[in-house]
């Protein structure tokens, strides 16, 4: 794409650009594929359409979730990986809060964003052949684990990676029981039908806090208020071993946690290989490669 | 009380004395009273003596409701009452947090604290007449509301207030609907039966902070630990209009609300008057009159 081309595409959501606020509606189909296809019934479709998102009661078995905690572990105490940019690491408690990209650094987790359970599903609801967009696994301490505040994540890697439009889906799948009181996903479900226009511009590096801490790309308190009248709020509590798939566009957060009990999930973002990222819309630069991958090769076809 | 007699009396809940962590078993009974003398069953007293709370879905009308919040909201702009010390504001936002005090400054609220819907419960519950030993409204804004960690009210109200035995009752009026999502009160189910001795020493004007922050009086994460699993937590969910009301020492906290819903309530504390302040346990000298009241005159005979 020449500098001419990128001047001259269509933004179909565009954000951050002049200050304005603006609610409009979604351009895309929430679910590309269909019931025949597999592996999920007409009924899930039509609710993950609906709702935005989908939970799985029983995804992965003990012994994998056991594993996975093997496998965070061992990461969390390695200091190059420690050290390295892709770990994140709570500043007061230096406590590892988050390591991205464990689909290329650890073969566990590889292994399961590879996984026919969980790649047939994004194949379905994304009509397409899919790659890996973003992984990571998130540790949320007890007793101190923080609160994210609302936003879409679409909105983000729109603005800041480039991905024209929407047509990806994230997985979280729980590696502790998520209870109303530990600070658990929490999604408008209906709301992924209307995309949020952010104020302001993207500081430059803005990844850097903002997988601390949001600033831009955070939807204001009206249209907040606004959302919440309209949609309200589903809690998703779950097992240890199940999981939560939604769209790209929901809009979700989570309440800190002064309970003793921790939570800790893997997160993997499926792009459909008909979505690959551009320049960034809205910002110098795009984000590196562990926040917003520009490697296309379709997942679980290795 | 002289000098010596503070010096010689039996501490039966000692705390912040010599650093050591203690878990002893409760010596007080939970209920005092009988449900012959009402309004409450014999399961109602129960689930109290088992639990440690109880819950109310209706005690008050949805115009009392509407009554209190115009109160709380005049007070919050009262100039005065904003520069009075029992005025609690947060420093980021400079929004309310709590009145304390609201049964001696305000008429609204000197009302319901006197209310026999409140107070007979006291009464049954502690098997005599009550009297008013704290009074606030706090206020948990939308988006930024803050946690509190993990107390017993007991322990500071015995260290720092001269509170002799376990016999005080709290009630928590909700003035707007309780969500799992927006920071409800989270209790231990059974944790009223055992007194937790902390660490540490109580620092000069302590209040000043605990009532914004705790620091002493916060029980030790690995006794946090042990207590929920042992315990469990139970999530008080409720209208409006509901209210929960939990012995003093029932292990309780709550978390962070990012939600767009604001949390407020009415919270009134009545001590039996047979169990009126001694000199601090464990403080060179008691809190203000607005934390922990020496006026012991009996509530609803007024």
């Amino acid at each position: 794409m020449t500098a001419t081309d990128v001047q001259n595409r269509i933004d179909a959501y565009p954000t951050r650009n002049n200050g304005e606020v603006k609610v409009m509606p979604r351009k895309d189909p929430v679910v590309w594929g269909t019931a025949a296809e597999g592996p999920m019934d007409q009924a899930t479709l039509d609710g993950y359409d609906a709702k935005g998102y989908l939970s799985i009661d029983r995804l992965v078995s003990d012994e994998e979730v056991a594993e996975f905690h093997r496998e965070l572990e061992r990461l969390s105490s390695d200091p190059e990986v420690r050290a390295d940019e892709r770990c994140v690491i709570e500043s007061s408690s230096q406590e590892v809060r988050s390591v991205f990209d464990v689909h290329r650094i650890s073969p566990v987790f590889k292994k399961i964003a590879n996984d026919p359970r969980v790649v047939d599903r994004a194949r379905q609801l994304l009509g397409s052949e899919v790659y890996i967009h973003q992984s990571r696994v998130n540790f949320k301490p007890g007793f101190e684990g923080k609160e994210f505040m609302w936003h879409s994540d679409f909105e983000t890697w729109h603005a800041e990676d480039g991905m024209p439009r929407l047509r990806a889906v994230s997985i979280s799948i729980a590696m502790t029981d998520n209870y109303s009181y530990n600070g658990p996903l929490m999604i408008m479900p209906g709301s992924h039908q209307e995309y949020i226009s952010c104020d302001g511009a993207t500081p430059e590096d803005n990844y850097r806090k903002s997988l601390v801490m949001q600033g831009a790309g955070t939807p204001s308190k009206e249209v907040l208020r606004d959302f919440y009248d309209r949609y309200g709020i589903d809690v998703l509590e779950g097992a240890a071993g199940g999981a939560v798939m939604f769209d790209s566009n929901c809009m979700h957060a989570s309440n800190g946690n002064v309970t003793p009990m921790p939570r800790s999930n893997v997160f993997i973002v499926y792009n459909s290989v008909e979505n690959t990222l551009e320049e960034p819309f809205s910002a110098s630069k795009p984000r590196p490669e562990f926040a917003g991958s520009t490697d296309f090769t379709p997942a679980g076809r290795v």
